[in-house]
């Protein structure tokens, strides 16, 4: 078992992370969750290749933010761990990293609908989101990003913004903190539902820019409230 | 823990209806329910500011039609109670009060479609409800009901219905008891649920506005029928 | 209690029947399923007035073909009964029938788009089914069948088919025994769920009327095998 | 209960591959996964005619190629063995076969639109699937692969390919293992699920005949991964 410096905190809302993004079928059996060090900005912790919702304190090891683990290691690692050390290189402002696949929003990274907040709770979507085209820096790929290059172009293509689609992959989201990435995870993928189900109506009034920056300014104050009943659907 | 002098039966179905909307996705970690005083009209109780399903006795406060407390509280309060209060004033009949953002509800908030009732279940639709759009009263927001002033023009825009659709936010519904108002915010998801599918299928005869009445008239009387189903569900 | 002269096996299904309907979300807390009595094809078995998934053996009433309980009874009764009387008049093959307002069959009662089998498992569909319009004998009502007339009228519009829509309200379904009753319910309910998806992609191909036919002969033989699983769950 | 020769891994697989397979919806009361005999290719092992979410150790017997279980049994067996003795013949690379009437997948068995890989996890689809046609080979029948020259008419179908869809039937899945075989059924479902969504908002950018070639070579690498996840969640 690897040596675990972070603080207790970010190991329990690591852990439940990876079990809230599971049970909302944001995650299945692939995807991921990591978090910078609180005494470390260059060190991120996030669990050996293993399903989300299988992960425990003992999976997690500690990244260099070129994602080489900091201690020797037998265990596997996710492949595309350079989703999380890029971004942490490229955008100090980001604690916490959601990598997913969640269905509802894979439409929107291959078609050229663009994601608009349709209410609220997703207000984080502001005036829409990216969309990394992995062909246009790799070519003809696995559609993974196992390097450190493909990496930084998905940094670069996230730039400052919440969250990253990925075509014909799945999406990225930041946070300030697990529970913002994970907030934005469920409620990306909730908005994507609802958007689907919305253009069939006809036009559609999205938040303003204005609309959406006012609450996403709010949120960081209320993300206990989802937190704590999260935490206890696991408990059920 | 604040002074509670509501009727026991009430106290009882509103911690019962807090649980049956989160159950059957109407809420999430947000939204609310609250309850007209039986003993002084000019009062009604509510949870502090904590998720449906989560709230237990000790969580519910008394407010007066303004939405303060009348009991000093060092509780965080819900941000939108003046939904609750300012609906409590404009109508008299009203004994309960949903607020949600349930996603099959959201379309119709945004698009020009009208909700109208596809099957008799959700006959108090009648000729369609009201669509709140916050911009015409208040510019600019976070979309959130955070006055009174808001909240009275929301209460304006319900008029006499029994629900109101929120532009890019969700829905609040009314009821002469927390039964009702439970009943209206499951079969009104259902209805726009259906709704939409139907729409796919070319023209939609809906419910006469004489079908809806006549129905509508009725559900008072079947009321205890899916409340005891839905008590039984939390218990599995 | 009434007494209860129904063969102990027709009393299992029964109560089993009303619990699969309910966990598959053909009823909700409305809806009904009745047997026709073995030794007296002249009255039929049915629960008093109650959600499906509440009902025990203590709540069975039995009918004459009137829908008049065969003994005076404080119990509320169900006030649609009148489905089921007529239809066991009108159909002397007919032993079970479920009535329900399953939200995927909805559309189909409303819309001009025919229901029709998209696969085997709805082979009973056959080249389609009728639609009750229940303006057409009535004018305009509650949509409730309340009167052994709308029954009639019902029981007219099913004629020799295995079930029938009713726009603006659900469908009922007939069998030959209570697990054809309840196996025709939740196949034509995901017969309607992925019709509704199939259209979307343009012209489809549905089985054939000998096709239909061809499997329909075969499905009396392996209806145990849905039923073993539908009732584990049950327990589960 | 029948000798089972079969090596204790296959055996255990085979198993939760049945209760997998249910607990996902891609089979319900029907459907059947088989595994051949790792000992003699000539043989293959499935359950006795039984819904798979029910089958035990037990229920396990051994056929031949041609379908015939190897040792005399009282037992009724499933209609369409057929498919799997057939596939096995035609494909030794195969080592297990999924059938499965999968809702989300009947869509593109019944119009013109084609399976195609929105994501990676579903690169095995490739440049797309065939689609049998019951009637080019059997004419009218009652759908069901009932004999050895339907069974062989649906391997021809196949071809080399990982699996085909059955025009108003479902679905059949070859892999090189059971675990493959059940991925590949879970993930076709999703990705049909995932494609209806996509194709309401235009263009669709499907993977490239490359980009999927690149990631299924990958994914045998992977599939302990959601397996475990999978058999976690059976015991929940």
């Amino acid at each position: 078992m690897a040596t675990l410096t972070l603080a207790e905190d970010r190991i329990t809302d690591l852990i439940t992370g990876n079990k809230i993004l599971f049970h909302h079928g944001i995650v299945d059996a692939f995807g991921h969750i990591s978090v910078r060090h609180d005494a470390d900005p260059s060190k991120y912790v996030m669990s050996r290749h293993l399903a989300p919702g299988l992960v425990t304190r003992d999976d997690l090891l500690t990244y260099d933010l070129d994602s080489v683990p900091v201690e020797e290691t037998t265990y596997r690692l996710y492949s595309e761990r350079f989703i999380h050390g890029e971004i942490y290189k490229a955008r100090p402002d980001v604690q916490a990293v959601v990598h997913c696949h969640a269905p509802a929003l894979i439409p929107f990274g291959i078609t050229a609908t663009p994601l608009l907040p349709v209410y609220h709770m997703s207000a984080f979507i502001g005036t829409g989101v990216p969309v990394f085209e992995i062909r246009e820096r790799a070519g003809m790929t696995d559609m993974l990003v196992r390097t450190a290059p493909i990496g930084r172009a998905l940094a670069e293509k996230l730039g400052d913004r919440p969250m990253v689609l990925m075509r014909g992959h799945g999406a990225t989201m930041a946070g300030r903190s697990i529970r913002e990435a994970v907030y934005r995870a469920i409620y990306a993928t909730q908005n994507a539902a609802i958007q689907l189900e919305a253009l069939r109506l006809g036009a559609v009034t999205y938040l303003s820019e204005e609309e959406g920056a006012n609450y996403d300014r709010y949120t960081l104050e209320v993300l206990h409230r989802p937190w704590n009943i999260w935490k206890r659907e696991l408990e059920a």
